[in-house]
């Protein structure tokens, strides 16, 4: 029997509010009638400010792998090629996904370490002459690596190779997390889920739709139907869905929004920064790499650590599991063992922050990874010496 | 200002019963960690029983039209003719599914106010000599006209055509309130949703799969990914899944599937038979006709009741909402404002009915509909002299 | 297993909303903080509109049984004549208790089916020249029998005898139920607990003192301490309490007072007059006789009736509660098992006081009671025939 | 708006498990029913486990200071004299208490950094030739101190003495923190809460009676009612109470009570030990010196540690509230503002420990409290390289 909360320390799902659960804690209501209207017009109205948008906010009852595949099957006929990049396992769960709809992925070869390069794919995009290449799919944050890609460089970069291709982005691990603007970026499709810097349970996702995006989609042939947006216009009007909507994770959602806005959002993003600088900090002090190569590109939602031999992530992720009740996220695919994650999103502060970094140190002791001491002691230096501004 | 308990008599979402908020009102756990696997494995496992099948059972984070559009795209190849049956609206609007995923839908007319006629499909079948039909689709329970199909005679009947068509079954409005056998009436798909007999809110869908139906799938090249059952076997047999869960719902099903289990489902069955006799009752002293037309094929889980001069339904629906607080369902498509509906399923009892039958007829009295006071009577008449058995 | 929510119509505790249950489920915070202290202050202050009185409310972690000793230890020294009337079980309990605690209860006799005859205590009181009688006390309204007292003509009572007496007053069962105004009525200490009216678990209870009050208060030299309102006075002045407080009541406590503030305290007495008449049609349709003699006394919170034969009350309680998993209050004392009781207040709507009635009708039924079928009709015409004014 | 859970690092009340309030989120139920009868009498049944008694206990829904009034006017009668020994803050409530309620407490100094002194206690009853002490009262934890008295010897001490007074002790914050045997030790009377050890919110407390003190309440003649454990008797034998019990709380204490059971008491002491050392060794690191003088006397429920000059305490508490969102125990009348108190107690693990001590260490270094960095560090080298036994 453990004593004590859990540390979900996994790069998400997250913890999860008091706050939100409590909202969850409610009887269903008729999806018809006019309680739930009100509800549902105020969340799809609301949600455009997380996104930064001025579009429109669709949600599914699903997870965000179904908004990946919705925002592929609404904005691509069959055999269309779209440009993706490998930034790490979630852009390459994400392009298998692409395949195996029947659309024409290709993928441009990252190494695990490095954001999406917008020069790469301005390069690629300017050979394209016959404007064969319909959408371009980055991840905004990977999850499996803890890197961050420039959008809004991505952005100029197709502008600059004067291609109409869609931009379609993931933010599923960074919306909430990590500054994110679809409309000054030039973002058609957003990507988003409800169980990261939402602070939600798993099981809403999410499309932002873009003008251009919608036209695509009302021209575009693809067979679809629980995905289509095109269903979805019409009730969402007056706050309804075409289908049963997950109620009590709505009513989740509607506290979630309220909770960020009372932070205001800019200050949730200076959080999650000064939570990551501290990690990265006591990182640099254990004398451990970071995954991510590029300062400019760290992750504010998690941070991907080398293990100094390149193996032993899982040996050490179940001796802090047994002996500290902490989950910390796996290397996936090609970083399998070599790396593990900490995941410093969502509802999160300070003192969970330090146990979060104490149970990683406790951890590299009683497991016999060589590293240095003072790692906690250097995230509370920083913290304790550094206010939110 | 309402006070009291809101009386949710749709016929789905149902009222969710205290134990499963409860057991829902729990914090996330890594969708990847030991204690997962372990809430996993035993849903898997204990699913079967309810649906009665010793195959296998997928869950989805989706609505029950994502259970809907699942079924489809793993057994059939676009073109692929399929037989479904007009019960009513929910069959109507799976067959505009299929015909908007590519398929070849063949439906069959029916009246709304009566069953699949299984005759009439084994004539259809033994005319189909190339066997082009893929797929027969029936709803078990048609959740807009309150009538129940006889899954057994439909079964007899392909069998007695000699026709090699897989038998896909919606049972999302009758599994956990009707009897259902897959795997005695040969079943090769159930479809089924969270949110009704179940006792939970919306958000899981569920598709039953016979070996014949998986290998259908197998070998089937519809384009597919996020209701790819051939994705989910390999994660399932471990208790895992291949993309974030909806954990917080998976809770809640452990619950519901203890409570249903405690009561035993014949138990259960017979409980929502009592109901829906009482409720007949009901409707029979109003002096108002039942929509369905052949007793036989009454619904156990929902009763909808036509009005005297066949409109009004949506303003008593809404004299009730208002002075009453309960929610009744709407008439939809063909029977709109014709026919109101009365959930009588989930997690209920006799006082709670009791409520809903006086509701309804205070409801007629003040919406000045033409009916004759006594039903409330007649039902409480039939629960006093007839224990559960 | 019983299925559906079960009927808990004892004339208290009293249904929960689910929304004090919310707010409820949250974490402790520091009783000595800054988050507590607005808490309390606001609670405190918001309590007086309940009680209508401008004076000062304290606030127990104990049951009303103790809220009873505290009114009576600050106020009474020892030996001292208290006048107190027999309405019920609960008057002579709290007579009982006065004895036990070294004071000197006159106990008016009643016969218990009547409230409190205010013309035979102005008679006592005038006899009363030495002004040996401290305190008057009454039951508001005796849980035990359904009977509401004239409190204001208790006071007219008193003023006209000229005595100087303390009036208290128990409203356990009346506040937030029946309209009750303490400094208009001139009531010196009112008693009451959170769980029927206010809607709460039981857990929290409460003495609203006049400034007569504390004065004697202050004067007395009962021993006491955990009662004693003079160690509450400092606290409570920023928010806090002496001793550690029941957390989690008050949050519910805070939720409470809102729901009575957004419904509005006299529309919330409306809706309890309604639902008590409707009741006694029902019992009046059944051939049934209420205990309350005088219909200028029935109770709004509760129905006490009498069994045809005097006899039988517990066996059809428990017949109820088997069959049809609703609790009624059972006979307490000189009328055990000759009456039982519907509770009928709190958190309360047509629909579960129709389900209430049909369980009482169909359980006199099984039960083999000599009754007339017809209560829950005569219920249902008045309630669809009277909306709420 | 602050995000993620706030620490609640007072020593008591504690954090609350979500299993707790899970237990405590359902509708109450009739307090004279079957199904409370089940949960009562388990409930007074196993509770005994926990005191280390096969005597009984009574529950008050009242806070613990009520339970400390019940075990005094239960056994004593007004005017008897009661040894009581001054080990801090709670020590000098209880002992005021006593001469409030007319007892003539002969209060035995201390210096608030050590534990009763048997020895002199023993001394103290020898002289009482007469037999004129009744009691001799001792908290096993002093919550202001954090000094824990030998209750064993204090035991020895009386028994060596020959002298019969009762011995009542005071474990509202070490029951099911700390070791305590009530049978084994001779303890006549405990007095107990449920917010600390017992992980529930406040509002219950208890008395835990032996049949010595139980004979004497059967003699005693002062007057009482509320605590009269002669009225608790009859109820309980059955499971139920004299007046309506706090019935959430009693869902709380059934799972509470499951947790200690399945964690194992000897665990849970073990588990209290081990971060009470970690805590200490903090403290050492830093610098700091602890209250408590006497190490065989350290508490594993809670640490106080005392400035360095002694002053500042509340402002470091208040710097430490506002910038890291955690609550630290104040400083109490002799002690205030020359210590802060750190809660180690209840449903706590590694590395909310960790969370709170890197808490407390950031705080000393932002309000420029003189200290030396690395307390947390120490903290973790004892953790990572010390198991539970």
């Amino acid at each position: 029997m453990k004593s004590g909360r859990h540390f979900l320390q996994i790069p998400g799902p997250t913890n999860t509010p008091e706050r939100v659960h409590r909202a969850m804690h409610r009887s269903v209501i008729d999806h018809r009638g006019p309680d739930f209207a009100t509800l549902g017009a105020g969340l799809l109205e609301d949600l455009k400010a997380v996104f930064k948008t001025e579009s429109r906010v669709v949600i599914y009852p699903a997870s965000g792998t179904g908004a990946w595949e919705a925002a592929l099957v609404n904005t691509l006929a069959p055999g269309d090629r779209v440009l993706m990049y490998e930034t790490g396992q979630f852009a390459t769960l994400w392009k298998n996904m692409a395949a195996k709809l029947g659309f024409d992925p290709v993928f441009m070869q990252g190494d695990w370490r490095s954001g999406a390069n917008a020069e790469a794919i301005g390069a690629q995009l300017r050979e394209d002459k016959a404007h064969a290449v319909k959408a371009v799919c980055v991840v905004h944050n990977d999850t499996a690596t803890g890197v961050t890609s420039d959008i809004a460089a991505v952005r100029r970069a197709m502008d600059e190779a004067g291609h109409p291709a869609l931009l379609i982005v993931d933010t599923i691990s960074s919306l909430g997390s990590i500054d994110f603007r679809m409309d000054e970026w030039g973002v058609d499709v957003t990507v988003a889920g409800s169980q990261k810097g939402l602070m939600l349970p798993p099981g809403l996702s999410f499309n932002a739709i873009s003008d251009k995006a919608m036209a695509a989609a009302e021209a575009n042939g693809t067979r679809r139907s629980y995905w289509d947006w095109r269903d979805m216009v019409g009730p969402n009007a007056s706050g309804f869905f075409p289908y049963t909507p997950a109620t009590t994770l709505l009513y989740g959602l509607r506290e979630a929004l309220d909770m960020l806005a009372e932070e205001g959002l800019e200050n949730v993003f200076a959080r999650h920064a000064r939570h990551a600088e501290a990690t990265r900090r006591a990182v640099a002090a254990w004398g451990l790499e970071i995954l991510c190569r590029n300062p400019a590109e760290y992750s504010n939602a998690l941070t991907a650590v080398l293990m100094p031999d390149e193996k032993g992530a899982d040996a050490l992720r179940k001796t802090i599991l047994d002996g500290f009740d902490m989950s910390l996220g796996t290397g996936l695919n090609k970083v399998a063992d070599k790396v593990f994650r900490i995941g410093h999103l969502g509802d999160f502060n300070d003192l969970m922050l330090m146990g979060t970094l104490c149970g990683v140190e406790m951890g590299l002791n009683r497991a016999g990874v060589a590293y240095q001491p003072g790692g906690a002691q250097a995230a509370m230096d920083y913290l304790a010496a550094n206010d939110l501004p």
